[in-house]
């Protein structure tokens, strides 16, 4: 099993004792404004595309973000960001964050592993351990936003997440489909539980018109995120609709909002990053 | 956080020793002739709709199917198979599997929950427990297959059926696009670390026709599951196309291949059944 350690070494390169590792996190955490976690009750829904563009969008705005991503058997924010290469430390032994522009850096799991096909086959204490590291261990630096991108479900990383991070507000994502709400739901509950504050839901590959005919197509409908906010109380912060070119972006590592500034799904993203940044 | 713990309550009506439960997870494998675990590496590919979709076509050929959801925070297969209410214990306080139809029976920690929206909040080890107890302590009987439903990645889950059963197999599930085959790649490495054999991918949500204009959509592509299976040296099983009624029948728990018996994504099931049962 010797192929699948070379992340875990790497992420020893970077290890310090837990209480010095507890003063890290706090410093950190003090030079960052706002943190979000993107959560989904489901997978596939569109988090990582959901977060990657709001913090490009929140980038665009003018605000120092980061972006932490915390699934650690499906990191995929480097490939959507086109960042390939892998994370350097710096003078004192952090990790840097790889710059997606001046104002947009990341950090992945994925950016410390050099054979990107190997599976991370960790159970949940050195998960717990890890999430501390990329907080404590690299230098963020003075941020506005802290987004991170989240595996789906209510395990250790969210978990995780809602214990070192007191001050995190959650941005679920859901699509329409009852399937995905009923996780959805449970989101809210872990939520509730980890008394982490909910700052709304977003309802993505909302309705999709068929790019030939202009027809309306019911893939997952439409509406359900909505109205399950509504029922509960909670902020919409919006619809993003399906667009098949906002996948081959993010396949292709380009910037879909650069791409095509104009169309709804971009306009709904940055709607949602003002969102955001009205709290500031 | 006591409205969490009612399945975890569940669970422990059912617990018992480690040794006993060792000889009682052996003996409850003895009398399954085959187990497969469906495993993605992304989320939201389609894979419990795959899972419940091959149990059902099994089972329609004659076979005696159960499937076991190890999904734990996400369990939509009751719900897929319009499976509601809770679990019974026999007289050996044994957990009686749901049954869909005469040859098809469930387990979901859905099933353990009185009230759907709560969050499964555990950490790796409870659910190692879990899902040891979901074979241990529930009344399987004779089966030829065992098909379990796994959530998308490499950890505790996945991690825990390839320790305990030693002769699953593994059905990958992807989509055609790059960020999904990029995860599947890492199922795979998972799979060659724990020595699992890799029965073969799947590759779903293959290719889009709009249902007013019959033109072909590109929302996910298609071939990139047929390109990596065959790149890498795997089986590759089929593929299965869009199909909205798909998400609709799984939403309201309604079998698709009854209502939809002669769609390609019902012969697409059936035949990949098939080739399940000919190692019988």
């Amino acid at each position: 099993m010797a192929e699948l350690f070379d992340s875990v070494d790497a992420a020893q390169k970077m290890s310090t004792p837990q209480a010095e590792r507890d003063a890290n996190v706090k410093n950190a955490l003090d030079k960052i404004k706002h943190k979000f976690i993107v959560m989904s009750g489901k997978g596939g829904v569109g988090k990582t595309t959901t977060a990657v563009n709001l913090s490009i969008a929140l980038s665009n705005l003018g605000f120092k973000v980061g972006i932490m991503d915390v699934d650690l058997h499906g990191p995929d924010v480097p490939r959507m960001l086109g960042l390939k290469g892998l994370l350097d430390l710096n003078v004192k032994k952090k990790l840097r964050p790889m710059d997606y522009s001046p104002n947009l850096s990341a950090v992945s799991i994925e950016s410390l592993t050099s054979d990107k096909d190997n599976a991370i086959i960790w159970r949940g204490p050195i998960k717990y351990s890890a999430i501390q590291q990329f907080i404590a261990d690299v230098e963020w630096g003075d941020l506005d936003f802290l987004v991170i991108d989240c595996p789906p479900g209510t395990g250790d990383e969210p978990l995780t997440i809602a214990q070192t991070i007191s001050d995190a507000k959650a941005i679920i994502v859901t699509t329409p489909q009852e399937v995905s709400l009923a996780d959805v739901r449970k989101s809210i509950s872990f939520c509730k539980t980890v008394e982490m504050e909910i700052f709304g839901i977003i309802e993505n590959m909302s309705g999709l018109s068929c790019p030939h005919c202009g027809e309306a197509i019911e893939l997952f409908g439409a509406g359900g995120g909505e109205h399950t906010a509504n029922t509960l109380g909670l902020n919409f912060l919006g619809r993003i609709p399906i667009d098949p070119k906002l996948v081959k972006c993010g396949d292709d590592g380009i910037s879909y909002q650069t791409q095509h500034g104009d169309s709804p799904v971009s306009l709904a993203f940055v709607d949602i990053a003002k969102r955001m940044s009205t709290i500031v």
